[in-house]
């Protein structure tokens, strides 16, 4: 659609989540407030200087890191929210207008947006253009996006993973752990997940193929749960949750094994997190723990799209997702993720079109 | 000299220190015993049946690592002592006579050693001989030894060092960071030290030639204290010590940091190790933390003496030692390791021939 064709200034509601204050505790949805806002012209505003895209939000994505963006904290990789203003995250849209020659209105696409009916995109070059297949739109926010993203160079670049190797992999049917665990599968390694609840652990087993699989909130010992499914010890833990399960890993993990550092979501929401104490594991089997931000990699990113497409379109992996509708459900699903509600990855449907 | 031309059978008292009983807690002057021992033969045994060198212990080396062998723990690289039987730890000693073609009386050799007057070695495979030198025999325990092997492979081959970055060494004195930090210097690096007394900080300064160096016990915020040092932050540490020291260094890293886990003598006497809060930190700042043992890297052996060697000779390298005199003095000296006591390389002189 050309941009003069669309030139009649209609106008929409455009509701917004707002951040209301810096926090230094695990979220909660009173954090977040819907504000009704007012209406938005649906065209780039004359005069916006540098290339912009309206975009019309569809999907929006709940991501942990995105608690870090909530304590003002300055020091990080990504700075933190502005309160008043709306949260920002990875999301899905349509494009509505467009004064960048990369887009044009009625393209699909995928990147940071606001927690938004409409955002305006003033950083268009950082949008990838999704075209539209057999594959749902919202999976561009997980499968084939960040998350999926994040358990591809973790797993591959990170883990120096071998054929017959043993692979923990913690919150495992998260929207990282699901794509990690099944990726080591796909590798020839055996592969074992935990999960906060048993229907959880069954989708580990039953859905996404891991070889074994365990509640750890069933568990008294950690230690002793991981040596009864890893009699000869761990080569690669992946790790999204820190604190006691990381201990208990250091106590199972094979000489020369690997940590890759993903998360902690167990520790994002606590003002003192849990102390690590068997470090001194690394040294006496040599272990390397390494923290990663997919970020780091984008260089490997359409390899990625390939590679995972390809084994999704042959059965190859399998993706559930936890599909929150809309805006006003956003901090409620936010919230979900630090109490493990969540079911697979979860997004927020803002609008089906 | 011939194995046959000392063939009298002398014969020389043999004391011994052992071990008393397994320890769960900080190492103890009474966990070792010093016992009169019997008379010794001064010949390899007949019928000893592998070949077998008799050694006289000149000088025994305290290292942390042994405190992990007074456990009652199988699982670790290496086994713990015998309640009852001697210490085993690296020395430096005389060849009194060999069954083995590869030693003759009169050789001196390092390797692993009792801490008694002579020893019997029944592996001679993992003896190393030393040509004497202007370098004092009981360098070989520390600069040419273990630590030094240690403190080279570490740097070089974990901490993948840079010109211009920016390190910190804790337990800077000590036999391993003292030579970590001159190697950091040579390769062109800005170096800061840290120490429990400021006589070790002083020695830090004035004779290895840090850039800077602190007393961490009179740093009641260990976090500001490194953030003064190193305004721009760490790009590689070198983990002596453990604990709330690893805390602080975390929050000062900077991205792509790497920290090579060496030991953490801090929590080496501690049933309930201090937790380690700041993992975090890792994915943040996207660093590598990796654990090594010098013995994994044992193909480099002989490049670190020619190397070493050279640096020594050429005055770009100074070393400390603190030698304890006698075999008395054995147990002492090796629980004020875990205390700090030691300035330098702690070693225990049996006899000086």
């Amino acid at each position: 659609m050309e941009r003069e064709a669309s030139a009649a200034a209609a106008v929409a509601r455009n509701r917004k989540v707002v951040l209301r204050g810096y926090i230094d505790r695990a979220p909660r949805e009173d954090d977040m407030e819907l504000v009704g806002g007012g209406d938005v012209a649906l065209r780039v505003p004359g005069g916006a200087g540098a290339p912009t895209v309206l975009v019309k939000n569809l999907y929006l994505s709940c991501d942990p890191y995105m608690r870090g963006r909530m304590r003002d904290f300055h020091g990080s990789y990504i700075p933190p929210f502005k309160p008043g203003s709306p949260i920002e995250g990875f999301g899905v849209g349509r494009v509505i207008d467009s004064t960048h020659p990369g887009f044009s209105a009625g393209d699909f696409v995928s990147g940071m947006t606001g927690w938004e009916d409409y955002s305006l995109i003033t950083k268009p070059e950082q949008l990838r253009k999704i075209h539209k297949s057999d594959i749902p739109l919202s999976y561009h926010l997980g499968l084939l996006g960040m998350p999926g993203f994040t358990a591809y160079v973790g797993f591959y670049e990170i883990c120096s993973p071998k054929k017959g190797e043993f692979v923990f992999v913690s919150a495992a049917s998260g929207a990282v752990g699901q794509i990690v665990g099944q990726l080591a599968k796909l590798h020839g390694c055996y592969v074992v997940g935990s999960a906060g609840t048993n229907q959880k652990v069954e989708l580990l087993k039953e859905k996404f193929g891991f070889d074994a699989a365990f509640n750890y909130k069933e568990e008294p010992d950690l230690a002793a749960a991981l040596k009864r499914r890893f009699p000869e010890g761990i080569d690669i833990y992946f790790e999204n949750v820190g604190g006691p399960m990381l201990d208990a890993v250091l106590l199972n993990m094979r000489i020369h094994g690997r940590i890759a550092v993903c998360g902690m979501v167990s520790q994002h929401g606590v003002t003192a997190p849990a102390g690590v104490h068997n470090l001194f594991s690394l040294v006496s089997k040599r272990i390397e723990m390494k923290g990663f931000i997919q970020s780091d990699y984008l260089h490997l990113f359409p390899q990625f799209v390939d590679d995972i497409t390809k084994h999704y379109r042959d059965g190859k992996i399998a993706y559930v997702e936890d599909m929150s509708i809309g805006l006003e459900s956003g901090p409620a699903a936010f919230v979900g993720l630090f109490s493990g509600k969540n079911v697979g990855k979860q997004v927020v449907c803002v609008s089906q079109d």
